[in-house]
């Protein structure tokens, strides 16, 4: 063999390492924390049909938007969403301070009851409350309070940090997506600056890609510096109807593929999938009492009704958590 | 020589015209349309320092967020606003069938004078123009709309397409800063479902980086499909204080560098390089009547005063159209 030849042989070893690795990383099980199902294959066999070169549902990288709900579908929304753990514990923090507070009814339930206070508060409650607790500070300041709280508030029954109580299969999923070209994002009821404190960290997903409910703001030039500082009222609920406005407004294409898991996903799972050509809409169905939470029609927080009824007709799939998922959390 | 040296040599040679290629690469001009002077040395020498690594200014790339104005920064806004060609051509198409607009003096005015019947219009009559013409249809219906206005409309001085009618130095600009790993966004206070028409093949800037007025939306479902419809009002005017607001409700970051014309960029400017850290804020002077046009404190469209006034004290860079371009259209 001459030097040449040497050369060659080697380089062709190389070549065939590389091409081993490439099929074997394609081989790679893409979604590692689900079980073998119908929910499993379809999230693939989607996945595969849009990005595969020549198929004939093929879509360009740019147009590859995928949307997901967070409160029940990224993250735990039981026993009450997050935010209003933060809100009860912003209220007591705060409360010591405010002794105006004890004269209104709602405000001292809350101090003195924590979410029990919060039972029967109607929507305008609830608005005062984050008026009070999520107000008069700019929004940089307001996600610091966010990540101080992270770090020290736990969830009830898993003493667990609430960004602790993500589910891995859903982080398997948003992985999955952006290695074949989508753009994530976050669509939720949850506050657009709560939910940006810890997404990038969490969930890979940047500020720019967090649609949520905002406060409205305002702009004041404080000793001659812009400064916008969060008002007590909501300019904006990213909620039912809401979820396809706002990604019209803000993103500006249908989104290919949607993941929610209540009624108010309906619209924007009814707006991705009836957007003409292949889409698909992913309802995450809370069926495990044992590792996390089963609900469904008749839950006050994260109610599936309508959604589960209609799911057939739509033709989205129904992820049965219990079933499909072999983890919980991250 | 043996075979070995042979192949080390070409191998050496390979690996120098390579390092000679990227060498001559780093060379070329970064912004050819513009001519040596004060302004491009400052945006050159400004993404310099935030993206060398070791720079004591490096930012990530995620965080190298830029943001335009559209009208008169980076396309023509004289002798009026595209759009407002764009108003009193739909109003002109619509007359003809809606015999009831006769009844009205502003929409006769404009129907008979064109933009001439728009002199002393209030800016409630100007929204109750955008309603009779821009609501009504969904969205992408307005898209189509617009495509089809922009395949026919001429600009009255210079017998071109608007979109023809965008600035070769900031197509420049554009570039430059995405080679160098910024996000592109325009904020500007056009509609925004109008500059999403044609922002993506004429400026590389997606749908989901275009921030501008909107007009509220209704949702409905007709015949069990979810449709939205551009409602007549406008929900939202991202000028002046507006656009600082949008930016933190919809990028959830401040800007590295940001580039407008007028007093209405104003405060996007502020908001962009009061944020600490290195920041540029760049002020685009029509100064060349001769090749385009020149316009500043006076003019109806595109005023420019405020700025200009405060642009030394905030560290502004301000673009001299006449001296700082070597070629004016795309």
């Amino acid at each position: 063999m001459t030097t040449r030849e040497r050369m060659l042989k080697a380089l062709a070893a190389i070549l065939l390492w590389a091409f081993g690795a490439c099929s074997a990383l394609a081989q790679t099980d893409p979604l590692p924390s689900w079980n073998d199902g119908a929910s499993k294959r379809a999230i693939v066999s989607f996945v595969e049909a849009v990005t595969r070169p020549g198929s004939p549902d093929y879509v360009a990288p740019a147009e590859r938007i995928a949307t997901f709900d967070n409160d029940g579908t990224l993250w735990v929304e039981q026993p009450a969403y997050a935010q209003a753990f933060f809100i009860v514990d912003r209220m007591k923090a705060m409360g010591a301070g405010k002794p105006e507070w004890r004269d209104n009814p709602l405000f001292a339930a809350v101090i003195e009851k924590g979410l029990a206070g919060l039972t029967g508060a109607t929507e305008h409650d609830l608005a005062s409350l984050v008026g009070a607790t999520h107000g008069g500070m700019t929004p940089a300041a307001f996600r610091a309070l966010v990540n101080e709280w992270l770090r020290t508030a736990r969830h009830p029954r898993f003493k667990r940090r609430f960004d602790e109580l993500v589910y891995r299969p859903m982080l398997d999923v948003l992985d999955y997506l952006r290695a074949n070209g989508f753009k994530t994002y976050i669509v939720s009821g949850g506050g657009v600056e709560f939910m940006r404190a810890f997404a990038e960290p969490v969930y890979g997903i940047p500020p720019e890609q967090v649609i949520g409910s905002r406060a409205a703001l305002k702009f004041e030039t404080r000793e001659g510096r812009a400064t916008l500082v969060r008002e007590g009222s909501i300019e904006f609920i990213d909620d039912k109807a809401g979820k396809a406005m706002a990604i019209e407004q803000i993103i500006g294409r249908r989104p290919l593929i949607a993941f929610g898991n209540s009624d108010g996903d309906f619209e924007m799972l009814q707006w991705t999938t009836q957007a003409g050509g292949r889409r698909l809409g992913v309802i995450i169905h809370h069926t495990d009492a044992e590792r996390e939470y089963a609900y469904d029609r008749t839950s006050s927080v994260g109610r599936l009704d309508r959604a589960l009824d209609q799911s057939a007709a739509q033709g989205w799939v129904i992820v049965d958590m219990k079933a499909d998922r072999k983890s919980v959390w991250r």
